[in-house]
């Protein structure tokens, strides 16, 4: 196991109901900029139900914050938090809404330069405006990280950064809320968590016992509660497991002391920048092609995981059954796992790689991915 | 799945070589109060690590700290606090010098009145001296959460309470420390590790898929790893992973959401007030005899644990082999199931059940053991 630190002071407020406990949890006196999306929460009841408990508050509304939220919406909520003088952020919505109120909070107080340096460059920024969040889709795990993934129009870029600033001070997580999503968002938010456990576990032995069964668990708790939403969107029980599994894939825990990859993540990244794909959608199609690709390099665990996840007995190609089995099981949720299915050809494979050589970037747990490795996995996403 | 809040901001610094961030984790300008228990510290090199890491700044020693800390002893150190103007309480050992320094943190600040209140009435004490710790012996969880577990000679009284401002500023986990455990500590700390994850999901299902799988994790780390560290004291790694799985036993993760128990650690508590039994001695005999006595009300639990964790094929009395097999992991650890082991017979057994009733409690996840059955769970000790 590999040293780390360990710290996450989020408070998590689990429950049905549990957005009556607002008006507790926002410190009174501070003019409140509350952001939200495209106005779903306008249709579930969800905005309401915020307004009611902040009835006897000052809140300034900022709706639009898109899917891969865009640096040019988001510096429209910067002006207006340093022309009003807002003191707390509330994010209403998914990790899209709660990512670009990461960047709100943050860049606020960055007038020293482009905020978008914080973003492309991990500027260095110690002063944020503190954030609560009201989550209505599962997936990000933004919820429970001081993580960010902001996109920008102008460049076709989309980059993820962290800020010690950025943890929310709460997020309140009503699992009722989600009882209404779309099937391509509750699929989308499956898959994302999937994906963010196994870039934290998908590598090679570090001896780390728990970390290891940790990550186990957060995929048999997936497997299992996954295809009961997707197949009976109303089960609440389900869509409880899926909230609360998908913000625990990304806090952090099973991150400690294990070496990671997020090599799906970069090519997914690109993938959204230049087709528009949701994000989700890049990772079904480019998770099975990186390990595929880096089968050798990631036989001892995608054994473990054969074994330990998804209950295969010992062989000589447990590996690549477990690949084929991953893909089984998203196509199961009814993901596309193919850029064909999306329509998407080869042209633009050899500037996606050469980007990453570009940017001077390696990926991968030992660093072995570059431009020419970034290319061939593309092709295996055909 | 219950509602919950969950909270834990300590911040956890781990692995070989961390001590020496004391100097910047400790903050600067306060007068620390060191505390420590019997002085193998002194042995083991950790006491000149620390001294090492603290050079230029002032701290005041109280060491002599029991295995299940004193009030009496506490209350002298409170004494050195208030005189001295102490600003920092750094723990330095195991649980029980944490839980002590975490009693003096509350009771230094607690002069309307007796702290002990504190512990026996749950009396609020909103300010509490800030406290890090140096552990040393992986064990009782303290080091991740805002629990106390304190005796009393005067009454023979041992208690359990929590307070918001007992969580550690910071836990430093250096598992290189706890190569020169001995055996009978390393042996407790496994013991009780299992314990605690056994009281938050030994209980009834709850449709919380991810806390059940995150409690299995736990379960099968200790499985593997407790065996490797019994028999080779010196295995580096098993010994970190013993420590990390410790620290995530009672962090109250696994908690969130689920019923509780508690009735193996409320019983345990007497038998060491009464007959001075380690804690983890007490914890081996009296869980088996619990699960033995609530084997109906626990039956699905019990039968899940076999197959998720134990690896046990569905079968008519799966529950008795959970039981049987559990009782045979502790046994293989070197540690005894039965009272009659200790030369303890059925004098005390009313005495106990009586004091359960005198302060209006009924045990478990139900609320079904009292006074009678107590006596009953003791009888199937022996």
């Amino acid at each position: 196991m590999q040293n780390f630190t360990f710290y996450n002071p989020v408070k998590m407020v689990f429950g049905k109901g549990s957005i009556q406990q607002l008006c507790t949890l926002v410190p009174a006196g501070q003019k409140i900029l509350m952001t939200y999306g495209g106005g779903s929460i306008k249709q579930n009841g969800v905005y309401d139900q915020v307004k009611q408990a902040l009835a006897d508050r000052t809140v300034i509304e900022f709706g639009g914050i898109q899917p891969n939220p865009r640096y040019e919406t988001l510096m429209k909520a910067v002006e207006i938090c340093r022309r009003e003088g807002i003191g707390f952020l509330l994010s209403v919505g998914g990790g899209s809404v709660l990512d670009g109120t990461k960047f709100i909070a943050v860049a606020t107080y960055f007038t020293d330069g482009d905020p978008w340096d914080i973003v492309a460059k991990f500027a260095p920024a110690e002063k944020a405006l503190p954030i609560g969040c009201v989550l209505t889709l599962p997936a990000t795990g933004s919820e429970m990280n001081n993580a960010s993934v902001i996109s920008r129009d102008s460049t076709q870029e989309k980059f993820a950064y962290f800020n010690p600033g950025n943890f929310p001070r709460f997020s309140i997580l009503d699992p009722e809320t989600t009882l209404s999503l779309p099937i391509r968002q509750t699929r989308n938010g499956i898959v994302d968590a999937f994906a963010h456990v196994m870039e934290q576990y998908m590598t090679y032995p570090a001896d780390a016992a728990l970390q290891d069964r940790q990550s186990e668990a957060l995929l048999l708790a997936l497997l299992d509660e996954g295809p009961k939403v997707v197949n009976t969107p109303t089960d609440a029980a389900a869509r409880a497991n899926i909230m609360w599994v998908a913000a625990q894939a990304l806090n952090g825990l099973i991150a400690c002391g294990v070496p990671q990859d997020w090599t799906t993540h970069m090519i997914g990244h690109e993938l959204t920048a230049f087709y528009g794909l949701d994000h989700a959608q890049t990772l079904a199609v480019v998770m099975p092609a990186v390990w595929q690709h880096q089968k050798s390099a990631k036989a001892a665990k995608l054994a473990q995981y054969g074994g330990h996840v998804l209950g295969l007995p010992p062989s000589e190609d447990i590996a690549g059954q477990a690949i084929q089995k991953t893909e089984e099981f998203f196509r199961s949720l009814g993901m596309k796992t193919r850029l064909s299915e999306y329509g998407i050809g080869a042209e633009k494979f050899e500037e996606i790689g050469a980007r990453f050589e570009q940017r001077g970037l390696k990926l991968g747990e030992h660093g072995a991915i570059g431009r020419k490795e970034v290319v061939e996995i593309l092709n295996l996403c055909q």
